[in-house]
């Protein structure tokens, strides 16, 4: 489902203020931008890709109604020539872009964008805030799924989230990165995330006892109970009144307490008491489900260092927020320019050389290994360029023509990661259902080596340059020095 | 402007599944539910409350549509009497809160709902984050704009937001808080918000020479150029270059280049080279705009440890992501709850002090210095008290009858600060415009003594109980024991 709004018009003012200087000068000039961020949040090895589908409801979208050329002309800048032209434009360019859900890495394009320079300058701001907001979402998402190993993790943060969208898009991109569901009924409806929830303290606090609470609710749901018990004492009062009522009217009617949850004090402690107690009860099938302030680090910890028994986490704000690395760099930076019927590489230098980037339209590459069929790296090659995998492949790191690794030939395939999504603007992408999204994520971050995934000082992923690449790159430096 | 879609789904699960239990029991019963936060974001004194209009735009519309409907019932978990019902329902509650752009403090009311159970759950979710977001972006404003000290402030983070929403009602938050501007074009038509912005280094980039691009856009905008120098050299290139089309084209013909904007490097060292270079060319009224990575603590800074020579700033991925403190911790509490025809005080107990909840449907009262015109406290009252400024007026710590303070008699001015949006689910707020909400914010803002709105170690404003209020805290408290 579409969102009914006109988002067109979420672009930075400058986009507009530059677009009618080239709508001056020389609007039908195409340019390459190419999409990548420089580094990964939570100082991690990798990230998960997400947020393509929504980038392409924007490009397919984009067009400015009456009401918006008429709030532009109210701003006494733009001339009536521009915003007639403005009134009827449409993306007319190419995109490529990597599937969502993929592994990626940094200073890789994950979408290229081929068009004309006002086009390819007005799509930008919602490019990389969808994409920024997505991947930042389905990175931590995953991290935090990787640290369940196995476990069941639902993301219940959308109160915290920052604003609507965060909490819907946000849902979306912790399910693409293999979270169980979503507490956030509207990502439910209108993504087909599974969505989950039980009760709130204030529905205990509603009854006269937490005893007569727990009743109602397995009454009214006696196949899918389970029941929150911190709201006064977990152990002195909770976990005794939810056994009580699994005794005195789940059992006996032949159903079974499906889980307790526990949202406040120590999750290891409470957990392994809870836990005895339930299996004294002969409820080895009951779940404990917990969340209280949990990331990738707390449940690292406590599974593997307390051994805790927790079936499944509920996380919030950590997740939504993205609380420790809050803020995903992507960049949007041109790499190519038209000139006379030419397209002439582009570089942006910096002091910071970090921040250089790789000149020319490219490809990117991703080096399979035939015997493992794991990752290997992955290579930036200029579009002309093919890869001949009955050779040895010299990849050179992105900055040094000394620095390379050599993968003997006929060991390795090449997968070529950016697909088509609009040519001369016509989307040619059959959109993956979310399902689909998950399921490839899955299996791809399974070819990626652990010691990449690893939360504190990853091994670092390769991302090189093929040797005609890294020759343009550096000539082109040596021209600004 | 109403957004465009039903986001009345955008609920927590939980939120319909105890609904089911209430319309089962006792679906008419009404409680009270205040809305507060515990801590205030980066370790400050103090937040900007906003948020509340798109509070009232999701209370207005709360309604489920055959589609939503058609979605929960696909769920198997939903009675078809219990669905009917939904497909009807309205918020007919009572909703008081503060006006937006008040300053506000933790464990006070900002949000006081009462409604029939179903009701006042079902609006939870969007309120908390409506709220928690909105208000978590004009504090963050708000304090940068504190540091810059009457220099210009303008979001440029869109980029960096997570998702449409952040970046449109984070640019709302921002000029709520003082921002001058943002670049979110969205939110200029939308908010009204005035939007900024000139160019890209891409636009730098797309030209031949720097200087052409200069030139192109002096052309362009004569009387609005503000010029983009740090695309390949600040010192030696880009103020060169902006001066030289100062002087050959804007001056010549009776323009001035009205400002140079820096986005790398060292700001305070650029910003004063800068400066000196614009002054020995005549240029005393060229304004310095500078956006690299700025925060409070980076402004407050380069302002009065470097002395740079700045005079405006354009702030990203910091103000809008909150980047330092990026969870704003809102909470929803029970406080009553209607039995057998009276509202009885509610609780939330916790084994941390500080999570104790202020039991009881209750007033919001700011003392005001008579004097001084300043606040002195918040106090907490029962709805019925009434403070009588003729008396002295004694206010209790909020956990201790031994730790008090007493305002002499004829001394204070007493505000109520929760004022009526909805009664009886008819809107009776007449809302007031972007503008008025900003001026009323930087006229509140003046009443808070500087020692409150300090950054680091702030004096904490004290946000007291009245006598009856604490007793009957401390009684309840004394129950539960």
């Amino acid at each position: 489902m579409k969102d009914k709004r006109n988002l067109s018009l979420v672009m930075d003012f400058y986009e507009l203020t530059m677009s009618q200087c080239y709508f001056n000068d020389n609007k039908d000039k195409e340019v390459v931008f190419d999409l990548f961020y420089r580094k990964n949040p939570d100082d991690g090895g990798y990230c998960v890709f997400a947020g393509l589908e929504q980038v392409v409801d924007y490009v397919s979208n984009l067009h400015f109604e009456k009401e918006d050329i008429d709030y532009l002309r109210s701003l006494n800048q733009f001339s009536e020539d521009f915003l007639e032209y403005l009134s009827t434009i449409r993306f007319t360019g190419d995109i490529y872009a990597i599937p969502e859900g993929t592994p990626v890495f940094p200073h890789e394009p994950l979408v290229r964008v081929k068009a004309p320079i006002i086009e390819a300058q007005l799509v930008e701001t919602a490019l990389l805030l969808a994409i920024n907001h997505q991947t930042l979402i389905a990175t931590k998402s995953r991290r935090i799924v990787q640290a369940s190993e196995g476990r069941a993790v639902m993301e219940f943060g959308a109160r915290r989230a920052h604003n609507f969208d965060a909490a819907i898009l946000g849902a979306r991109a912790a399910y693409i990165a293999g979270c169980a569901g979503s507490a956030t009924t509207y990502s439910g409806k209108e993504f087909g995330v599974p969505v989950l929830g039980t009760m709130a303290h204030s529905f205990i606090q509603s009854f006269d006892t937490e005893y007569d609470a727990f009743m109602y609710y397995a009454k009214t749901y006696p196949d899918a109970c389970t029941l929150l018990i911190d709201t006064y004492s977990t152990l002195k009062s909770g976990i005794v009144n939810a056994i009580k009522v699994a005794k005195d009217y789940l059992e006996p009617n032949g159903y079974r307490l499906k889980g307790v949850r526990i949202d406040s004090g120590d999750m290891s402690y409470l957990s392994k008491k809870v836990r005895k107690m339930l299996d004294e009860a002969g409820m080895k099938d009951c779940k404990i489900v917990v969340s209280n302030s949990l990331d990738e680090y707390v449940i690292e910890s406590l599974i593997h260092q307390q051994g805790a028994k927790i079936d499944s986490f509920g996380v919030g704000e950590n997740l939504i927020c993205s609380k420790n690395s809050p803020v995903f760099g992507g960049v949007y930076k041109m790499v190519a320019l038209e000139k006379d019927g030419h397209m002439i590489p582009k570089i942006k230098i910096s002091d910071n050389v970090e921040k250089v980037t790789n000149p020319g339209m490219k490809n990117l590459n991703r080096i399979m290994d035939k015997e493992t069929g794991m990752a290997i790296a992955d290579l930036l090659t200029l579009e002309d360029e093919v890869i001949d995998t009955t050779q040895d492949l010299t990849i050179y790191h992105p900055m040094s023509r000394w620095k390379y690794k050599v993968i003997p030939a006929n060991t390795y395939t090449v997968r070529d990661m950016l697909v088509p999504i609009f040519k001369d603007g016509k989307l040619v992408y059959d959109l993956p259902s979310l399902e689909e999204i998950r399921a490839y994520s899955e299996k791809e971050l399974a070819t990626i080596w652990d010691e990449i995934k690893r939360f504190v000082y990853p091994q670092e992923y390769y991302v090189d340059l093929s040797e005609k690449l890294l020759n343009l790159k550096l000539e082109m430096l040596k021209k600004y020095k």
